[in-house]
């Protein structure tokens, strides 16, 4: 097992990866037909003690608005246009319609989204086993959307990195390693626990509204892949950020996305990306607590591999 | 006013109709800037009522799947493709990634969505007499989705038409009356109140599971007009219908959509288009209650009429 | 026989049109697995000759800009969209590229297109008695854009009926009767003969850019049915129109699009929607003819049930 | 100058390439406003000329058909499908109607399509010296393919290079050299001239047919840099490949596309790109001949970095 308290060392090497892997794998653990993975931690009477946390019934949306402008961090702008408009003349009486379409290829770093357990492949395999060619042309066969139909809802809690280390945002390329999460659950006095949907701010949001966009492709704040550990002995039900999770450059030997692999591959985990937290900060500092009702309904594609979305926090 | 009590009339003429949207219209009650409309109802305090209603902590799709192949109610399928599929041979340890595109005119029969209250002009004006130039290629400036960005949340509550009949579903172009609504009030031990979501059961979508396709253009079974009052004095904040909430044909004379005049334009109440109930009634015939805690969060597009949704329910 | 020089009656019976159906139909002319229909006519010799029509080298487009606007006569903009723009600052000795992506529903009023044969079935068949469900959401198996791979090439000959009558175009409703046709040959000094690409213009696009858009399905002018019998008596290959080359409203009873039942369906001609002739009547008349090499490649759609194009005169 | 005889000499550093390109440059040749390049050597009368080739009147297509599955060749599949089926029962007498919805980020390896001149920027400019800038979200507003709105018409050469070498295609990543086109001339007995239509064959769609899909993005047969000064020389309209141009990996000295650079931007020479020879060249081995008319017809993009076009040669 690493030591992820010894020494922040960024780089991993592809073995030490590979351990890493196999020891937060949790294939097998609901048995070997299981597609929903850490969803399993969220049962029934979690979502319960979940809705028991609105205290004022404000509701808090993490998402960005669908952003339709291609640029350095948006490569696959949202299409939307009307398709009915009803622009004639119309007398007294009259009833018209208009009608817009709104379409993406949302897993890119300008739209908040979610990430299925099929939206990646590692060693030609998704989540517990199923082969890659379960990926097909018509969609994915396995660990698809379709296991969140019933929406992802439970104990949502933020912990926020710049803010414990009085900054406004981390910097491109900085890595968030597991002993800042624990002094963040210090700082915030809130604990993560089993089946929560744990999000972790890097500021990414705030430093996009502040300096402008650039080229997350090449750098990005997000977690170092050790984290990962302290996600699966926590027994997290899913994961959101700001980012995508994931630090760029990676330091990981032959991995672009570890924090991908170790959570969607490894422990089922769901990812929510490139969500906002501002407005969210600004309800938990008002109320001075962390934690709160968290949803999140993604789309009912068939054979999906995610699906934007809007979430909601409720406080 | 209409006496809705008196005798189920089918037709509407054009004054009575325009009597009848003068009597439900809340222009101007909140503001002549309101775009909120009868979400100005739910406040935080119900949403905390609601959240309040959580009890098994079960949670229900209120959606369709995604439809993606035409037919003769579905004008417009849903676009879903890979966009990314990496299925070149690959060597241990690589990773690859799967993405697909989503996109949808998703005011259409088979499409499970919100409608915003610019979805609908009469005599030429929105909501709260925004003027309908507010309608442009670019999308709608005044009354549109944006006013949902955190989440449409409440009370929902159930009323199942079919089962207070004693039929599996209403028969396309039967028209629903408000004592009839009344009365599944009373038989269901529910009574609809202020910042309600109203969820009204006609049987759609187990016809159409059952029989198949029909032409929903040609006949649908829906509210009739009068309802209006009933939902004005109720001060729903939301109404969701598994059809879309109008009958067809209409019996209103020149007005194909009169509920949809009376509730998106007259009273600023939201629509929730083409649910499905199947499994929130099992729920609720488990629980033996048909409240819950009910919520839908629209994607965030940016001068949209509407958007796709998963609604969900919580029991 | 109808007698087309009668009385330029507008109204035909649904017995007449059938009669008219029957007379002009070329089902088992070219055998019963025929799929090219009245392209049979346009052979290598007759492409050959339309060649040595060349005189001068001058080109022309007959085809509109494509419309990217929603408007009365634009229910399905062409979609448009930037999807690489790389609008990063770059250094010297840097290359980059801008991309974009066009989409469109082109059979529509705003866009020139071409309709395969399959674009209309007709008392459940297509052209040549195959069955409609030939047509299949993945679509067309039988009689589509396909076989014009090769391009539709050949002897263009315009007949300018607006010039004819001295008026800049037709009024929407107004249709053209066969005498009218022979009467432009007769002044424009041309003949329509067999395999000719024979173009119409009523002035559609000339009244757009004077007047603005009008509500097209609501009226056009156009071919009264009875023009049939002269396509097929001369047998054209293709037909093409600044229309889509019926009237709209139909006065057959029964059906709306009389020309394209008896040019699609009866006779395998297909049609040209949409084209502008403004350019061309101004190279006509400089060099006093109306006929010349025309050619139209379609995109290679597999199941196509025709193809946006920019349909070309060489003079 | 850079001997192009001398030694086939793979590498090319960056002052060889900026020499090159500055050697084969057209800037300000037909003015300062000129967007229309190597157009401009085809003329009327060559157009006319061309014409003249003219024997059989055979038509042969160049384009592959629309691909609308993902592959490794293939990131961006075409969209199509069906937006109007019409599949209800329907009785006697009865029309009915299918369209279809075709779309595509067409500059990728799969779909034929031609390149406009504002494709690609160098050094911060777009052909004939427009700034960079003038790549907007909206589209390009200099050196965009509406310069081809009566279409790109004139005498086509086809050098076919493995037809040369007697082998069925090139390999992935081998250089076309310059004295290899001039030995195409002498072996197939034509001379490339001024504003002729080039196409390459490097049989790309044959290796395609026969081995399947492979990577094009890492390997690919195409022109030598060294080519343009051939291209320059013979003052060619336009140049057209079963490739890209290009070979891939690329061997010049931070440029990836050397021969976009130099035919697109220095030159004003537009590209056609993934063209399918195979039908042509047995057409061409049965006349004797490898000169043709040649045509490809763009749809009117307003804007557009390009168009998916079907050219076709008539012999």
């Amino acid at each position: 097992m690493i030591n992820r308290d010894k020494d922040r060392r960024d780089e991993l090497t592809a073995a030490e990866f590979r351990e890493l892997f196999e020891a937060v794998s949790s294939w097998g653990r609901w048995g070997t037909d299981d597609e929903r993975g850490a969803l399993n931690y969220l049962t029934p009477a979690r979502v319960l003690e979940a809705a028991r946390l609105v205290r004022s019934g404000e509701t808090v949306t993490l998402s960005l608005p669908l952003n339709t402008r291609l640029g350095i961090d948006n490569p696959a702008p949202v299409d939307h246009h009307m398709t009915m408009l009803g622009d004639e003349d119309i007398g007294s009486g009259t009833l018209r319609f208009a009608k817009d379409y709104v379409g993406a290829d949302y897993h890119n770093p300008s739209h908040t989204h979610i990430d299925a357990l099929c939206h990646v492949a590692f060693d030609g395999a998704l989540y517990n086993g199923k082969p890659s060619a379960s990926l097909t042309p018509e969609g994915a066969t396995a660990d698809a959307i379709g296991v969140l139909k019933d929406g992802l809802i439970g104990r949502g809690v933020l912990l926020d990195v710049p803010r414990l280390r009085g900054v406004p945002w981390l910097e491109p390329g900085e890595h968030i390693f597991p002993d800042q999460l624990e002094s963040c659950e210090r700082e915030q006095g809130v604990t993560v626990g089993e089946g929560d949907i744990l999000l972790i701010r890097t500021g990414h949001a705030r430093r996009h509204a502040e300096l402008g966009a650039w080229d997350t492709d090449s750098a990005k704040a997000g977690l170092h892949p050790t984290c990962a550990s302290f996600l699966a002995e926590r027994r997290i039900a899913a994961l959101g950020s700001d980012g995508n999770s994931d630090t760029t450059p990676s330091t990981t030997e032959g991995i672009d996305f570890p924090i991908h692999a170790l959570t969607l591959n490894a422990m089922g985990v769901h990812l929510l990306d490139y969500l906002q937290f501002e407005d969210l900060v600004a309800a938990c500092e008002r109320e001075g607590r962390w934690e709160f009702l968290c949803l999140a309904a993604p789309l009912r594609v068939i054979g999906g591999t995610g699906s934007p979305v809007n979430p909601i926090a409720i406080l």
